[in-house]
């Protein structure tokens, strides 16, 4: 399934991608793509509904993030070999986490809001894996049993308040629209593989990223493992599990997002986003 | 006000410290000490009950974290010149910043849960800042109308999984249970100096910290005008200041806590936390 969130920002309602190619509207059956509705028996429940009897949707209707409810944005840095030498930065012996704000998150196709003093805003299409249920020390051959699917996010970042701004990433990970999520969160029986997709990213037009999760350091099952060893994760946690090559910040000479510019990215079977950059006026 | 939730974990309910020194219910009055709440609007709607008519709570009732639908849990870190000293890190040049998990908070008298594997947990007194009203690009000179109220709060920290186990902080502060906060959440009006608190941290009944928010490096004020630059802080969300000299890992040697230690912990007018260490089985 393809569940999403559509409406106004704040006060989104649960919806699906019918496979007519329509948005059906879930208010009537879950009260949110969050929390207890993320765990096995609750998707079961939306799978038990035929969509063709389901509210459409106005085709031009905004999507919001594609979860709701999400207690931790964790990130995973350096997660691909090359980006980590566009970055000139060493693969780490083992992941690298950090947390967006989760007041970062918007929908798939908000703008990318560029903040005040901000003169190097850049992008990072990555595979963001949403967690169904609660996962403590488990193991990695069991970790994609507390899946409950994955989307794509845009990593926004910029890169002075990243690492020209005194110690750890957060500030320059974390304003708001930087974590644009969707457009649907697609349940784990619908990715054979998650690390076997092709993913990219364009600025206006030009094609920026153009990777695969195949060269993915520490693949979804170490990382949720991993992540369960030092804390709880809960349903509608995201991890975004880095970003491949192409990033500005590595292109000689660097290359950052100005207000009227338009990103677009993607990951096979997992649909696509699209952002214009605006300046926090 | 001393306002605070008790009863179990997960379903805990509003209520006050009374001055008579009980604790009196508010689940007929407010729905949390969460979101609207917070603001002016919401404090003087509590402020304008009589709490001898609230229904008494038992005096045994576990407390909560005193502060519900925290969406960011922001650190800062060497924020004490000494502290920063006894870390063998110099003062940053602006506020260093980073993020706990929310799944980490807990009540003030939660056990602290030492994690598997882990070696080197270790305390850290705070005064933690709860926000109010929604705070974007705010000066130094406003800062401080945006702020509910104060509270204490342990930063509990694994210093190897934190510096030893590959970039970033988070995962050496996220641990379940590293955030206890509480026990009461301060209103603002009865902090008339937030720069001018004792504060104090006992391990086994040894004073291990005995400090003062009055040699912070980056005040209250400061702190919450430069975050709201980088992202908008939300009602709910906890600033945690930073810790003053005297936790494990600047002992000669090191010294960490153990299963069955107990560490209690106050500030100034805030009230006192007391938590039992135990081993995560």
């Amino acid at each position: 399934m393809k569940l999403l969130r559509h409406g106004e920002r704040g006060s989104e309602k649960p919806g699906l991608l019918h496979e007519d190619g329509t948005i059906r509207d879930l208010s009537g059956i879950v009260p949110d793509i969050a929390g207890a509705v993320l765990g096995d028996e609750g998707l079961d429940a939306i799978r038990a509904v035929d969509p063709s009897g389901l509210p459409q949707v106005d085709a031009g209707t905004r999507l919001g993030a594609c979860v709701g409810g999400t207690g931790k944005f964790i990130c995973i840095g350096l997660n691909y070999a090359d980006h980590a030498a566009e970055s000139n930065l060493p693969v780490p012996p083992e992941p690298v986490i950090f947390m967006k704000a989760t007041s970062a998150i918007c929908g798939p196709n908000d703008p990318i809001i560029i903040p005040r003093g901000s003169e190097k805003t850049d992008w990072e299409v990555e595979l963001a894996v949403i967690i169904g249920r609660h996962a403590k020390y488990v193991t990695e051959a069991d970790a994609l049993s507390y899946v409950a699917g994955y989307a794509v996010a845009n990593d926004v970042s910029e890169r002075a308040f990243q690492a020209e701004r005194a110690g750890q990433w957060t500030k320059g990970k974390s304003c708001d629209n930087f974590g644009p999520l969707g457009p649907w969160l697609v349940t784990r029986d619908e990715v054979s593989d998650p690390q076997d997709l092709n993913m990219y990213c364009r600025v206006n037009g030009e094609t920026m990223q153009n990777g695969s999760t195949r060269t993915m350091v520490y693949g979804v099952a170490h990382l949720v493992s991993y992540l369960s060893q030092f804390m709880s994760l809960h349903p509608g946690d995201v991890i975004s599990t880095g970003t491949p090559p192409g990033v500005g910040l590595g292109m000689k000479p660097p290359r950052y997002l100005r207000s009227g510019e338009v990103v677009e990215l993607g990951i096979q079977g997992l649909g696509d986003q699209r952002q214009v950059c605006v300046n926090d006026e």
